[in-house]
């Protein structure tokens, strides 16, 4: 007899059938004989109308009553399920944040779970009962209730894995798996069976939507067994586990891309001391998160070029900022670009293997592809190409890692 | 400086510009220095929608689970309230059933208030901050959301009033107050400037749809001052009070009707003990609320005819409770009319008045209109007539008791 908890995005809960499917995979495990807790998001489409109101109502308006209102969509899907697993037979209650209670800082609107209180699901589970969780909240110090932000019923799942010790934590989505790059694009691209934390977390960061980042995190400091499968399919989907879990290592597991990127030069920055200072301290004062970042070889005449990126939302934001902050830093001219995409390959094989991102750099000299700035970590390779080869390049690299399906 | 609690009906608050309406009525209140606590509805629509899930999520459904989804409603409006509250500039926040608490029984769906605890209210109130309360939910002794039945917003704000010791309990709603006669038969029917809660409860009870009946039994009995006014419009609305607060009392005050009614009739039942019990036994055994009986004089052969109404949705499953318990019974003949309204006359004022009932009878004789069945209480005398006569009715008895608008 296992512990499984179970998590339901929200077009796997879109609408009634949708949510009586997803009752379907809830009640095999139970018939099983396992103790079931399940996750659940609200009805596809309900937070976005849910948020637009809030930001009708006021444009800057108070985060605690934000996240009251947001809170409702998963409070209807967890009566919704709760209602049609008993009407399968299957003995199920509704938990909301508050409830359990999955205790919260006071971060409204991006809270992170500090502690759940699971004494009351161990008590149910003895008497052979669902539990049916409203995702995505919690509740605060102060008796009120808190959203973990977008995605954050991915984190509330993971978080109530942890805390019950469950053998599984199963993330039903629209995809049925981990691909080894997007199988839109890459149509030889593979799902993988097994995937490691540390890739899945550098996925999540470049640009695949799976699993929001943070869940992946929680999984990996408390060794949560994740599985990304489809609620729609049958078919097994892939398993999100320890390094030491996988026996053959691929060198590259996956090829990511992020089109959500913007590139900013400023030509001829004084080259002195305190130079990023004056660029990236006002762009973090403004949230804007800077990602790659190259400086080029000082000239004779010290200066230099300073070249990073943005998310390409924050790109008009991002150049009002250093045109305030151009008579501290001192650049000559500022050149933004939207036309660029971040292609990274990823594995945590290259650890031990060099060479890696030079056969990078091969496939793409070859394909005629320029690079404009890169950026590396451990496990990740990441350029920055002229969003026109997107495509073109996904496919180079895939092959050329020898991740081709036969 | 006061203490007045408001509630906004779902027609009030169908939208994001009818919240803001509202807001600006509260805010009126606020700025007159008085202490304000404000009790929503859903959004107009939204409650329907829930239910209607719920519905066909199962037909037999845990009524656990529908409190916890149909209660989301009223959630967002007190969310989205708020903030359009703060927008204007006065401090406000939401609070939900389980937050203040707000301790019901255990009925779910149909739950009755058994406390409310005002401290954290008055406390807010001392620093000048506005409640804006969650109507129609309360919490149950097992930590679970209730609700009070449909238009139990009005309970959740009369209770409010009473534990807040309230100066007034203003019921902001789509029509601007209580009329002596439904204005869109009785062209002359005038506004009421004052109306006894006996005569409001008899009014409720009798077909006029603004007020739920057991609302204006709690104002009743903790005598809170209720006003009912139009959100729409600045005049003055109908202010429900004791009797001794009225000191020109009308003998009648109003004239109500419903079409809600069926009538049937048992034809040459058996005239012995027990048979009373065995028609109306097997009908409360089956939830179907009797109304006016009327049981004919005796004929010769021990048989007598026994007429009733009841509600007309529930005619069909009278009907064929009462065909099931025919050999107990033994009528003869079993007649069904839903074309009859039920006429109601209703005034304090006739306790110490005698010719109320006359007068009506006569008027409806002047106008050939036959009287089916009589049934009259201290305060009412109401007949059952056929129902292509509603109207005429109507106007002949508003004219007949003096309360035609000059």
């Amino acid at each position: 007899m296992s512990v499984i908890v179970q998590k339901f995005g929200g077009t796997s809960v879109a609408d009634l059938d949708r949510i009586r499917n997803a009752a379907l995979r809830t009640k095999a495990e139970y018939d099983r004989g396992n103790d079931v807790a399940v996750v659940v998001s609200a009805m596809a489409g309900t937070t976005n109308q849910l948020v637009q109101w809030t930001g009708e109502a006021a444009a800057l308006h108070d985060t605690r009553e934000y996240d009251a209102v947001v809170s409702t969509g998963e409070q209807v899907t967890a009566g919704l399920l709760a209602i049609i697993l008993q009407e399968m037979g299957v003995s199920a209650r509704s938990w909301l944040g508050w409830q359990l209670p999955i205790h919260t800082d006071s971060s409204h609107g991006s809270a992170r779970i500090l502690d759940i209180d699971v004494q009351a699901l161990r008590q149910r589970f003895g008497e052979r009962q669902v539990a049916v969780i409203a995702g995505f909240q919690g509740l605060s110090a102060e008796n009120r209730i808190t959203t973990l932000g977008r995605g954050g019923s991915d984190t509330s799942a993971v978080a109530l894995a942890a805390a019950l010790n469950a053998d599984r934590c199963d993330i039903f989505t629209d995809v049925d798996g981990i691909y080894t790059s997007d199988p839109r694009i890459v149509t030889k691209a593979r799902k993988l069976e097994k995937i490691t934390y540390e890739e899945m977390l550098e996925s999540a960061s470049l640009g695949a939507k799976v699993l929001q980042t943070r869940s992946v995190e929680l999984a990996m400091n408390y060794g949560v067994r994740l599985q990304v499968l489809s609620s729609f399919s049958e078919t097994p989907g892939t398993l999100v586990v320890d390094e030491d879990e996988i026996v053959e290592k691929e060198i590259v597991s996956g090829i990511a891309y992020s089109r959500d990127e913007a590139k900013i030069t400023l030509r001829r920055v004084a080259d002195r001391p305190g130079v990023a200072a004056a660029v990236f301290g006002p762009l973090a004062d403004a949230n804007i998160n800077v990602d790659m970042i190259v400086q080029n070889i000082s000239q004779s005449d010290q200066s230099t070029d300073l070249t990073f990126t943005v998310t390409r939302s924050h790109l008009d934001r991002a150049v009002a900022v250093l045109e305030k902050a151009r008579p501290e830093v001192g650049y000559e001219k500022l050149k933004a670009d939207e036309d660029v995409t971040k292609v990274s390959v990823i594995g945590v094989g290259m650890r031990s293997h060099a060479g890696v991102a030079q056969r990078m750099f091969a496939t793409l000299a070859e394909r005629g592809i320029n690079i404009q700035v890169i950026s590396t970590s451990e496990i990740k390779v990441s350029v920055l190409i002229e969003e026109e080869y997107t495509e073109l390049a996904l496919r180079a690299l895939h092959t050329a890692y020898g991740l081709d399906n036969e």
